[in-house]
């Protein structure tokens, strides 16, 4: 089972990694990261740098698509290298899935039209004008494409997956491994319970996703 | 600010990867990624890579250090090239912190002897080993010692200090930013609430942290 996870320069890499831990841990799973070239990416800041094991051209049928987020996201939803890549690949994948900002490049390969699919709050806008559905939900799964909301959400939504690929005990044992037994010191982490200016505070780049 | 962050082979990269994205965003943060020597460090799997951007010598007082955790641990926490530095950027930092296996790595370097802390359940035993005291909770704060759980528990580690460091609105501000408002598909994080078989499973290797 082949999982390709897509890296790029301004990736927020939580995104990905979140899922590497989770469906990487699952029997058969093989994770090859995928860049638009092989090499180094780093995020905006460029503070953290990854490799990408392979080219776009080198995985052409992977099992699962993981397209994570970050601030160079929306450069990519409109990059036909990328977007292309994509489109091909889902034709044949199992699930093909975004986290955060990463739902912009499915939407950008035709992925969502008349879907429902969630990215990070930020962008939700910008997800309608992919046809999509934008539907506040941390993870929204509609046939073999799931979408989950910004960046600490792809934990949730490879849980999900793993346990729809390979069973619940499977998940609950990658969950004790991860031991993700959240205990997050505020309950601040949905827009819903937020005050005007700590949005603000957001989108003013304090923490961009 | 000044915040290293050790990177090595065998690394789990989600125990560094959660504090970077909490840590990283706030106000006047540098990131530094740290190795025994610049370059790449791989997964025990060799499926993911990142890059130290430094050789530990190249930073010598960081403010704040991130020991994270996974395969590769233990046996760092005998390796003097990299307990001596911790040690050494023990004498002068604001902050001293661990994920999961990388509490090890403190207890090699000395910094946790009478000390509670905590690390992922495999290994509370091999913790007590150099001194320090077992304790379960999924974040110990210890004066200027912070070591949290397993994996997954290095963002709530994070998120806690970032409120120590920079305020509790700043910390909120992270939080929403990074959308963390976990939905686990399963109470299954816990070692306590865990039958024996899903331990067995996790301690043979399925999810090895």
């Amino acid at each position: 089972m082949d999982i390709a996870i897509l890296l790029f320069d301004g990736i927020t890499p939580l995104d990905a990694i979140g899922p590497f831990e989770v469906l990487g841990k699952l029997p058969g799973a093989t994770v090859k990261t995928v860049g638009k070239s092989k090499g180094e990416v780093r995020t905006k800041g460029q503070s953290l740098a990854m490799i990408a094991d392979y080219a776009l051209t080198d995985v052409e049928k992977p099992d699962i698509v993981v397209i994570p987020g970050g601030p160079g996201a929306d450069a990519l939803a409109e990059d036909t290298g990328v977007t292309g890549w994509v489109a091909r690949a889902h034709e044949t994948t199992a699930w093909t899935t975004s986290v955060c900002t990463g739902a912009l490049i499915l939407g950008g390969a035709g992925v969502l039209k008349g879907l429902k699919a969630t990215t990070h709050w930020r962008a939700m806008k910008d997800l309608q004008s992919f046809g999509a559905i934008a539907t506040d939900q941390r993870v929204v799964r509609e046939g073999k494409v799931v979408t989950a909301a910004g960046v600490s959400s792809g934990i949730d939504m490879a849980l999900m997956l793993a346990a729809e690929i390979a069973g619940d005990e499977v998940a609950k044992a990658i969950q004790l491994g991860i031991e993700y037994a959240p205990e997050p010191p505020f309950d601040a982490g949905h827009i819903r319970d937020a005050p005007q200016d700590r949005i603000e505070m957001v989108r003013s780049g304090l923490s961009r996703p």
